[in-house]
């Protein structure tokens, strides 16, 4: 049945036949795709035929092109930044999401301290997740709200610069993200991927290192599905003409020993001076090296991660953050002293009610402690307790006796440590066995067939 | 990922919820279909979330517990009518839809004539079908518009009564048919089923006769799609508590030999006179038999069919329609004499361009071209000219001579007339060989296992 009632629109297109051609399967031209988005930014399309539209697209899929085709219109809603003029590669570094996850705050002054521009535009914690935004803010005086124009100048005089979100940039894609959010139609890997890339494409930027978290605790919980969205990422990129590189890594646990945001912070000026938990050091080097390589600035990847390694050890990439937050308004003593940052007034050490060795930790256990804690946002409102968090005593594989400390909350507020109390012991499962130890980095997605 | 930003609804749910249950392929229970229905007719659930959700259900399907809850609900959602004071079995009749479709007017006279009532809610028509609404407007005077007290009285005084949908009758169908209208989510059986059977049954009936028209003018174009259709809403008024029967009747062709509204009343005058043609008045005799049937006047359809084809020859089924005409207020004159009813001005026959036989009539064709004479609707806002419409002179399996006649268009303004006629001569097959004769009624479908 036809639905006269509707004119054509832009370029003789109805939002009513794209839908229909989706639902039924079939692939839409790019200029049907520019369409949906050209005329949802412009107001012109309804949320409700674009929803629709998204449960399709969701239920059927997209092809290569058509998700190439999204990303690209996704894109050019906004502002693309030119940074053309700058004398190096601009690289940035992208992760699906994990709980404990602070790489980028390491990653953007070490690729820089190596030579590189790495302009970074970030996002806030929601749920279970932490946000780099948060995390930054969590330094007193940080501004993380400056504008593209500031951007750019922090970017020309210290290599790097960490903002939020802009209206300018990819303006479509927060509309498309809000109305997913609220239609059931956020868990699709092509939607995600045309959301992750066309953010990060208008950064710039030649090329992508991309972070995909697989596991318990990750969005994508087999590292098939996790595979298969990596894949999709870097052969959007690539049809792009840009360089991405895609590592699936391990998030069943936490990463690191510290979750929360000014507690992340201290374990990332620890990483910088060369310490910090082998996990976290490891996935830095790791990702470091991967955008270093991309970057043109080692030509081997282990060539890339000698580099990324001598950069921590000669004390470049600390200096090279203490530069960025003294750029970004905040308070380098925090950077020289670590516990000059909010610290919470009250802790409680949480017990292990069996013997044995740590089979595994929820993440989404963990992450939601840190909610209720008062460390992250339940709802978009929420303000955050930059103090509030975990410290994890005893990780995977490590052996543990009955009534030792598992870990530690930190808290401003009474008010449910009882219930993060209980989360954090369940969140630990404790065999008679030593587990299987699994590997950080599970596989490397550098090129599509 | 949860969404903690919405709060729980009604009964604890969220909207979001549900969207991701359906769209996973789980059963929702009658308790979420009722949320659903209840929170967007109370303008709860906004438009973006019942589309997104209306979308999965169609690409997922609805089990028949999920067909009847949504039908309950929606049914629920306004004024059920209580007819349970008539002393005679209330039965009414319900066609998918076609092109020269005007069996209602006869039904509706001709099973009151046989003792039964007939609550007769009917729609307008749009694109290429016809509506009982505006063939019944085409009587100067005629009131469809009528309150539901008064149709109640019209009902108690002549045993049918025939108005349009009201704003009391299933509020949440004409939300819930508006949104999918524009969303690409008509064609879907289990939605198609829900909002035909809520709005019918709300009428306080006791039986129902589906007329599910099948082949290339009908919305199922097979016989398997007709089918599973008529199954689903035959179990769906049992589980409600309701006799239902399904007719799989044809619709290769349009029924009788006139699409247009005044022109078809005078076609349904040439019937209740005994007349009229062939195909029509055998599928009026069917389908009366079976209302008449259901609301147990016969025993047997034999027996049905023969008190039917009775009342026509006695005259008191056109002496009922005289009778209904008159309490809505139509011109009684114009069923005494049709020649009273609105005439076009012009006319124009359309020859054919070969000879052989009518090997077929593309009933949307037919009906589009008398949508383009002015006879129909293109927009819901479009008016209609009551006299506007075509007179079909060959149907399937009729000689035809190159030169002759096959068909006259009736019309007021010549704008798209030559338009309408190039669209007729298209519509007609016209083959070498004799057709193999389509049976008019293909199945009968009472029960379901």
């Amino acid at each position: 049945m036809n639905n006269p009632a509707e004119p054509a629109g832009q370029a003789g297109f109805r939002a009513i036949d794209v839908i229909r051609k989706k639902r039924d399967g079939h692939e839409l031209s790019r200029a049907e795709i520019d369409f949906l988005v050209r005329g949802y930014t412009a107001g012109q399309i309804p949320d409700y035929q674009i929803s629709a539209w998204l449960m399709a697209a969701l239920l059927k899929g997209l092809t290569r092109a058509e998700t190439a085709a999204l990303t690209d219109a996704m894109l050019h809603s906004g502002e693309v930044l030119d940074l053309s003029e700058f004398p190096a590669a601009k690289i940035d570094k992208h992760s699906t999401g994990g709980v404990g996850d602070k790489t980028s705050l390491v990653l953007a002054p070490l690729v820089a301290a190596a030579g590189l521009y790495v302009p970074m535009i970030s996002g806030r914690g929601l749920g279970h997740t932490g946000g780099t935004l948060d995390k930054l803010e969590s330094i007193p005086g940080f501004n993380v709200k400056v504008s593209l124009k500031k951007f750019r100048e922090i970017l020309r005089s210290c290599g790097c610069a960490m903002i939020g979100q802009t209206a300018e940039i990819a303006p479509a894609d927060r509309l498309f993200y809000s109305l997913r959010d609220v239609t059931g139609t956020v868990e699709s890997p092509f939607l995600i991927c045309a959301s992750i890339m066309s953010k990060k494409l208008a950064e710039g930027i030649d090329g992508l290192v991309l972070d995909v978290k697989t596991g318990s605790g990750a969005f994508m919980k087999t590292d098939e599905d996790a595979a298969f969205l990596a894949e999709l990422m870097v052969e959007t990129g690539q049809r792009m003409g840009k360089k991405v590189v895609a590592l699936l890594t391990d998030m069943d646990q936490p990463l690191g020993l510290r979750v929360g945001n000014a507690l992340e912070v201290e374990e990332v000026i620890e990483v910088l001076n060369g310490a910090g938990p082998e996990d976290l050091r490891e996935l830095c080097v790791e990702l470091a090296a991967w955008m270093i390589h991309l970057g043109v600035r080692a030509g081997t990847i282990g060539d890339a991660k000698k580099l990324a390694a001598e950069t921590i050890r000669c004390g470049q990439a600390l200096k090279k953050f203490r530069e960025l937050v003294k750029l970004q308004g905040g308070d380098v003593a925090c950077v020289d002293d670590p516990s000059k940052l909010p610290r919470a007034k009250s802790s409680l050490d949480v017990t292990s009610l069996a013997s044995g060795y740590v089979a595994a930790i929820q993440s989404e256990d963990v992450g939601t402690a840190c909610v209720i804690l008062g460390g992250g946002r339940e709802k978009k409102e929420d303000s955050v307790d930059p103090a509030a968090g975990i410290i994890l005593h005893k990780k995977v594989g490590d052996r543990i006796a009955a009534g030792e400390k598992l870990c530690t909350l930190m808290y401003n507020s009474e008010t449910r440590v009882a219930r993060a109390k209980t989360l954090m012991q369940q969140s630990y499962r404790i065999d008679d066995s030593v587990p299987t130890p699994r590997k950080m980095i599970r596989r490397i997605i550098s090129a599509t067939e």
